[in-house]
């Protein structure tokens, strides 16, 4: 088993980087760039951690560029950080060590979509709105929806889920294989389109999760699922946070088969009221989404409006219409940039832990008393149906002790999520944010992805700095 | 990446053998054994491939045990070969080069229920008929069903799957976490009881699968599924297997949640017939299985009804009766043990792909092509809903032309799953049968998990001649 820290003491000096840049500069001309905006935007993703720009940016087209761009890196050592949508939000994509970024915005086709099989094979560049437009003559679509408007290859990279994990999974279940370019240059496809497959090692879970740092996605195949004949949008109001936690564990457990549960505290529901022109009352709130057939989904929404109202809620209010229930997720799909914009000049320390549905409800309670206890300002948002939330302070990084206050607060976050058995994070990955966090939960399986680490990407050229 | 072949040369020699075996013997007493018979046992499981025993069996009954065991094994290069049920197929348990069996009938505790989180923790020798047995009252189930009675241990480490997976995936998506015990001695328990989790690499999946040759098993915690309300079996003859299998896509692609659809070819209910005592006629036919309310199970079986009929089939029969359900999958679970009867002193030459449903039909009528021209003995059963079947050539492995005609066939199996965008192994693994299958199948893949197996095994002790 490897020891020691990572990333290995040297990558290429300048004088290096300089020349495989200009070799780059007149292979890809316009494909390549040094411009400081550029390099700044690509340093610069939505997180509250420094921005650490790479040196260049280049926009391959097509998986033999990757692998022609990676072997010019790895002779002289220069990191190279995969760039998506740049919406994660652990610093994923800041480039410590410089080095260049592989923006994927020119490899956004869609390659084929096999309705019968309900799979489909993209380019990594491929946002999952455009993937969800071309689907929608299928009947078909692809339910993992993070929120943001990220690609499909960042998704992958991040394990990404969101609102409708509850009912269709991560990208853990949903990504059948992927194409990847090793730091050796090497191409792999970790699997056909089989639904199982028992063939050795699990390469496609390896490989999705692990942030750019063990191989780079160029493709990837995709489960689909039938559009639902009937879609019900939902909101419910309650006393109590707690309430609202205990309804939902009651529904997971009664296996009600949700779409989506999400849950927003009051100060969260201020904030989307604000932003997004809503008029909702100010209390803790679920917004829910029920699929299924039209019989099927009114008595979900009857069993759920029992369960709410046992457990001091309600009146669940409920629709079947399109543009309003398209209303709702976007004022959920926007608690990032209502949050931001609640609280000018301030950053969302955002965090995201992961407990089993039993300790929900205790663990957003200790939550709460926290938040009172540091007084800081933290709307709480979550994907309760898998145990998932986030509580954000919204922090002024210039103000030293409420810096502070945040730390304090989110290193209890994640004590918490290990005293509850749970996770430092549910979906948001580990970035640089995350590490000390890792280490803590992985306790000696760290050791196992550096050894991993170490053996398909030795001179750490992929991402390095991330994760371990 | 490492290159070059596996494992390295040198295991301990006789000398050091004798010298651990002796220390081995007074620590554990009659937890230890050289036998012969006991041996042998160990090394002969459900598979054609010729027996190699290991040199002696252990049974630990501690996470602790295992360390120690490992520790000593790993000082003089001793190879350990994780042992559960030995019920698998492929020659995953035999000891190519002599070592320790480890058995896991001692380490049978279930170990906790969380019924309100629906998961279970249990220890690796726990067998799945006991954990269903011991949930009942519960109202939970553990729904994974490769039809022998596997130690979970076992299912886990091998990625099985069987009958249900097709409504409940396979040990992948319902193994929430393993504690295993690594080459180097060292514990890692590879996540926590969250229902998801983005935190590192996914050393649950990495484990799933990777049969003793990466860490061993010694306690999982999986996730358990609310009993439904109501369950009814149905039984579906055909004119033709083409049919069936154009059903069952069907089925599939219309999403009709059907939890059971395995395929039984004319020949394979001829042998059911005689060997479970079943009268049914003697073509190919569905056994399938519905879960959920009776209202919901009632509309299933009439829309799959429909769909038979569209396709050359039907009647279908069906009831809710759990006598006449539990003798029809016993009939199915015993197919291996009624095949061997049926040709007695033959071997079962068992074929496991997989493919994406579209093919399904296609693929079948191919095999059933070879099967007509190579002129053998050969049943084809399958759980058709994941596209995955086995054709079964019966083999007297001392007939050198039957032999011969039997690996053409499972060649073109291979070759034919592969050129229909699927995998040479659906949910048996490669143990020592399918090697050359996974390396024409992975193709770059392989060095990557030679890369792999290296870093976290460099003296290959854990299950040697598996996988690479």
């Amino acid at each position: 088993m490897v020891q020691g820290s990572f990333p290995p003491p040297a990558f290429a000096s300048a004088q290096d980087r300089s020349a495989l840049y200009a070799d780059l500069a007149s292979w890809l001309g316009n494909r390549f760039s040094q411009a400081p905006a550029l390099r700044e935007q690509h340093g610069h993703t939505l997180t509250w951690i420094e921005n650490q720009p790479p040196d260049a940016v280049a926009f391959p087209q097509s998986t033999d560029e990757v692998v022609r761009i990676v072997k010019l890196c790895a002779q002289v050592r220069v990191p190279i950080v995969a760039f998506g949508a740049g919406t994660s939000l652990e610093g994923h994509l800041n480039a410590p060590y410089g080095g260049l970024a592989l923006d994927f915005a020119q490899m956004d086709r869609i390659l084929r979509v096999n309705a019968e099989d309900m799979d489909c094979e993209v380019e990594a560049g491929v946002k999952r709105k455009a993937l969800n437009t071309h689907l929608r003559d299928t009947g078909l679509f692809f339910p993992v929806d993070p929120g943001a408007d990220a690609t499909l290859g960042g998704m992958a990279a991040t394990r990404a889920s969101g609102t409708c994990a509850v009912r269709y999974g991560t990208m853990r279940e949903n990504v059948m294989n992927v194409t990847a370019v090793l730091a050796s240059g090497e191409v792999i496809k970790t699997g056909q389109r089989a639904r199982k497959s028992a063939a050795g090692y699990d390469l496609t879970r390896l490989i999705v999760g692990s942030e750019g740092t063990l191989g780079i996605i160029t493709q990837l195949t995709l489960r689909l699922y039938g559009i639902p004949e009937a879609v019900v949008a939902a909101v419910c109001p309650f006393a109590a946070l707690e309430g609202a936690c205990k309804a939902t564990a009651a529904a997971i457990q009664l296996g009600l088969g949700v779409a989506r549960i999400e849950l927003l505290d009051a100060l969260q529901v201020r904030i989307c009221n604000v932003y997004s022109k809503l008029t909702l009352p100010e209390v803790p709130t679920l917004f829910l989404e029920f699929h299924g057939t039209p019989a099927a989904t009114e008595e979900q929404v009857k069993i759920f409006s029992d369960l709410a109202e046992a457990n001091g809620g309600g009146p669940l209010s409920y629709t079947a219409n399109p543009e309003e229930r398209a209303k709702l997720w976007a004022a959920r799909h926007d608690v990032y940039w209502a949050q931001r914009a609640y609280a000018p000049g301030k950053s969302a320390y955002v965090t995201d832990i992961c407990v089993p549905i039993s300790n929900l409800a205790a663990c957003v309670k200790e939550t709460e008393a926290d938040i009172e206890e540091l007084g800081l300002t933290v709307p709480v948002v979550g994907h309760v149906g898998d145990g998932n939330f986030h509580a954000v302070p919204l922090v002024d990084m210039s103000d030293a002790d409420e810096v502070r206050r945040a730390k304090i607060f989110a290193d209890r976050m994640t004590g918490r999520a290990l005293s509850f058995e749970g996770t430092c994070t549910g979906e948001h990955g580990i970035g640089q944010g995350k590490k000390t966090y890792l280490a803590a939960e992985a306790g000696a399986g760290i050791e196992a992805m550096r050894a991993i680490k170490q053996a398909l990407d030795p001179c750490c050229i992929l991402n390095p700095g991330k994760i371990i």
